[in-house]
């Protein structure tokens, strides 16, 4: 099988370069363009992406001529993942899938727009089918997939399973994410040494609405958002990779920790029947241990490192008719971006989107 | 006026530290003895105490020698302030308190016994009036008064004033806590580095159940837990000093963030009227800041510093009827420990007590 | 006595948030007006600076305007201190200087400038006599004073003693610096956590060769440069503030480490004989710890917070004829920056220069 | 080839563990037994191990009973991996060595002794020679052959040719050391948050004594140290994993820097000549970057992860006659310690001594 051609729109940041990395390998897809700001097209991909990975930036792409970020740049690639940010995507995106490409973006303009499929596989992969109800009402002949929030989908992962099995009414969450999630300059050394930021702009709207969609049921051409509620609150702290999260969740029904371990730790989903490349085997691990999920560990986890999550600390919440509340941990750039969108192109190839 | 002496007892480690600190130029009591583990007995303080405080050993007490902790060893006391293990405490206390001082104690032990006076001086100074019963039932001269724990102090601080304007159902609380809340060697920095332990043993019960003493009704010689759900879920993340926490409060009726930011700001309570030593001027600081509280500022918070707690992004809470959520961040061994056990002891000397 | 109307230039980053804080309450000068980048000027100080400081923003500065950095803007003052970057400094410094001001400046350029007294008071006040040659030279009425790159500070005060008792002939210096050296968006947190960057741009030039200058003798209209050699190599450090040196020196003749700790213990000079409000009592501290000095705790050694530097580990050096070596560390934005530029103004004042 | 069966003693702390993944898929050797102290004996390895790695414990070994670290426990092994505190191993190790054991050991205890090879297989394979000497004055069977402390590792490797090259009258080195050297429990994270430990006990000894030995001649049944004077400063920050090192070197002859790169990127040696499978490709990689080399980076380098140091900004020193600066890092854990001891082992059986 020919390898489908693809490029990485904004490959120069922390998400680019867990796309670059998750790509050069990859058996369905074959990298063949990287592109950055006008600052950076020209240059060689090694010479603008500051490389935070711990290993070297791949021989394969190192040399690459970065080129700029333009839908007639890219022409030798049907596939592009956009990790750009928000505001150029919004404009850049449209215009790639009306010219034609199928555009996996990680960016977070257009997420809850009624006609844009907002897609975690192993939570939503029907919703695929809006691409056609996008492409007719924008006659577009390429499309826009997104993937929500970092830290949305590290929870709504293990929210479908609970949700399928003993029904949620609300949900409480408290993050700490980590200094990835705000791009390589983000956030300066002197405001997290020794401390806690407890806000990240425009973070806990996102994962309040966010989840509403993806754990919607989609009826005809429109998703009915979930009847639950979501309240967040969103704090980054001294970590490198890895978003861990306290979750508080009133069920439909009583279930005791363990059934909800059993539930979480049985889940599979569509990826894992498919067996995408990127799925993990079990997108949730169960912990026993009394002190995990830690990020330091978590942030490796699953067959597919990065793209599992861990589940720890599962009990009774006593403050929630129903309630339980558990930790969970995953890498947000992996599970939480660029192996998000790459999971999605994926699933669309498998169904024949691509 | 004579002032009153005072013994710490298990005086070397981080609580003690900032006991001695506090205590060296109170304008009531004299600091007159040092105890700490056959170990270290006998050895000058500044040469056992692993001091973790940015300045150095106050030369008051940095030559002198540490006395073994047992009741015979601080005759010269009156009044001694506890930072020692649990374990220990649950020993040594109840025969010092027979002995006929007067015990203000940091430690966890006896904490939820009906005739211990548990107290914050702002939330329950009447609950003083348990010293009696505890004397009459135990046929002590002296007694018992125990602060709660330091992740319980900083929120319980902010729901006094709500409870009283608007009444508070249900609290959800996610703690981001600080190193020193381990002691000197509890955490490792292997541990820690680049990571996060979302756990702290015990902790969590603690936070769940000694809210419900201190906002609890003092009915002759009992107190009527107060009837509140609280949930908790506790973390140690790579800070030094300074606990930050998520709150999501389930009012009694609906208040506006504004409202709420009015009530907490304003919040004065006996220890400020009494004008004691420790107490600040406003034990609740609202910060505007779109992202404060932070530890490393809020910390060393208030006229007296480290005593007032800083609250910050109050804002509604969308999954809570009539709810709100805000952070809020103290530090967790000045007005978390010792200040808080200092405060105690000058609200019972105000009080008559001593 | 009147007080000097004083203005800081560049007042919103690290430096001049110290500046701030060491000149709010000065018994000899007065703040009038701090100045900043065209994009700051207008507005409050609070809402420009990003206080990094553990305290508020003084509440004397926190409504402030702003102004833009023009010699024209400053006139109520007589003295400034500038702590603009060294490519705006170079243009301003000259102006402001022509215009009749004295400018205590600790930006890095003109310091080898043979006309421009590059000072610590406690090691080369004399070199305060380049003055006259600056006026006379470029026909200014004001002048530039200079103080030296924060790493040079921290160990040439130690050097001084060690010259005048033993004779220095090399010096190899191995620096741990803090991130507030770069200022608060110089180093982000996803370069520094978990990590090393032993490289910072321009520093080791500096830290070979201001020392050579401070240690030299004012000949004439000249300072012959110190006959002796030093080597640097820097590295940064997740650490706030202070920075930590380890100093390898070949004396001229031998001395044991009691001799040597002697010597700089002992250590005064004319800031400490003159008494000026800025300069600590000992500016050099020797301890005994086997581990120390820390930055965590060095930071803020000595009377005059910040302002002494404190020694540690002296011991022989088996590589070295007449080796000894030793471990230095000092508060980089305080007795390496601000501090140093207060001090050196001061000393003007008290030599008649201001 | 049937493979040699081998045992780690002390195998729960952080060089264990590492032993445990460099032999847990060895091509020559088969962990067969892993021991730890009494309290831990008998207990499953997944249980005792506070395992710090970013991966699982590996199943191979999780379940495995730790067996007390005595000869009599371990007798289905021929070659035994030391991880123990030098005061055990002081003890055991003989006792291992006189059963006919083959002891290769990181621990500290015997390395100056003179009939102990004291071995960097890069460095000086021909020393392995001592262990007839051993046998036949001490009457084994078997033998102990020793790896250096983890500072001396790094820097000797580059020490190694440029003897050969240029010649190397004196070396000062100044480390920044990681936190896992310490083992898991060393450094408490109050003690290195935001600061740095200028003081490591008894590294300066071993680092200023180790490499004349390493590096010095074997003539007949001794060693002749190295004609060179050494001088080390050792520092504790906060890093996880990977020692950084500056070093100034006074040659015997000039070289400029690109040639002393020229020397260091070319170097192989023996065990890349024998193949040894943990013998990485290029023991020293040159960086051209100039911020390089970093911990974070570094401590991955080679072909075997970990067992590569890499050296950067190489310059000219202008305090040494014919002196170069540079800086180098390496995993103090793999290359510094369990590496080192596997690849020591690895030689021994290349040269038939297993």
């Amino acid at each position: 099988m020919a390898k489908i051609p693809v490029a990485v729109l904004g490959a120069t940041g922390t998400v680019g370069q867990h796309f670059v990395k998750l790509l050069i390998d990859h058996p369905w897809f074959e990298l063949v363009a990287l592109t950055a700001s006008e600052r950076s097209a020209g240059k060689r991909y090694a010479e603008v992406a500051k490389w935070y990975l711990s290993d070297e930036v791949p021989e394969e792409v190192a040399g690459i001529e970065v080129r700029p970020t333009d839908p007639g740049a890219v022409e030798d690639a049907k596939l592009l993942f956009s990790a750009m940010p928000a505001e150029e995507a919004q404009k850049i995106e449209p215009a790639c899938a009306e010219a034609g490409y199928i555009v996996s973006s990680n960016s977070s303009n257009f997420r809850m727009d009624p006609d844009v499929p907002l897609i975690i596989p192993e939570v939503n992969p029907d919703h695929l089918a809006l691409i056609d109800v996008q492409r007719k009402r924008r006659g577009w002949s390429g499309c826009i997939v997104k993937n929500p929030n970092c830290t949305t989908i590290v929870f709504v992962l293990t929210l479908r399973p609970l949700l399928d099995a003993f029904g949620v009414k609300s949900v409480f969450v408290s993050s700490m994410q980590a200094l990835s999630g705000a791009g390589y300059a983000g956030v300066p050394s002197m405001a997290i040494e020794n401390n806690v930021i407890p806000f990240i702009a425009r973070e806990e709207d996102k994962v309040e609405e966010e989840p509403l969609k993806l754990l919607g049921k989609l009826e005809g051409k429109d998703v009915r958002l979930a009847p639950m509620r979501i309240s967040a609150s969103c704090h980054r702290v001294p970590v490198l990779d890895g978003h861990t999260e306290a979750v508080f969740v009133e069920l439909g029904r009583m279930a005791s920790p363990e059934e909800v371990a059993g539930v979480l730790g049985k889940f599979r989903a569509k990826p894992q029947r498919l067996k995408l490349p990127t799925a993990p085997e079990h997108p949730i691990i169960v912990s026993n241990a009394q002190d995990m999920p830690q990020p330091r560990y978590a942030r490796n986890a699953g067959s597919v490192p990065g793209m599992a999550v861990v589940v720890g600390r599962i009990r009774k919440d006593p403050a929630l008719k129903n309630g339980i509340k558990y930790l969970v941990c995953g890498h947000n750039v992996i599970r939480g971006a660029a192996g998000a969108a790459v999971l999605n192109a994926e699933l669309m190839k498998a169904e024949s989107y691509l």
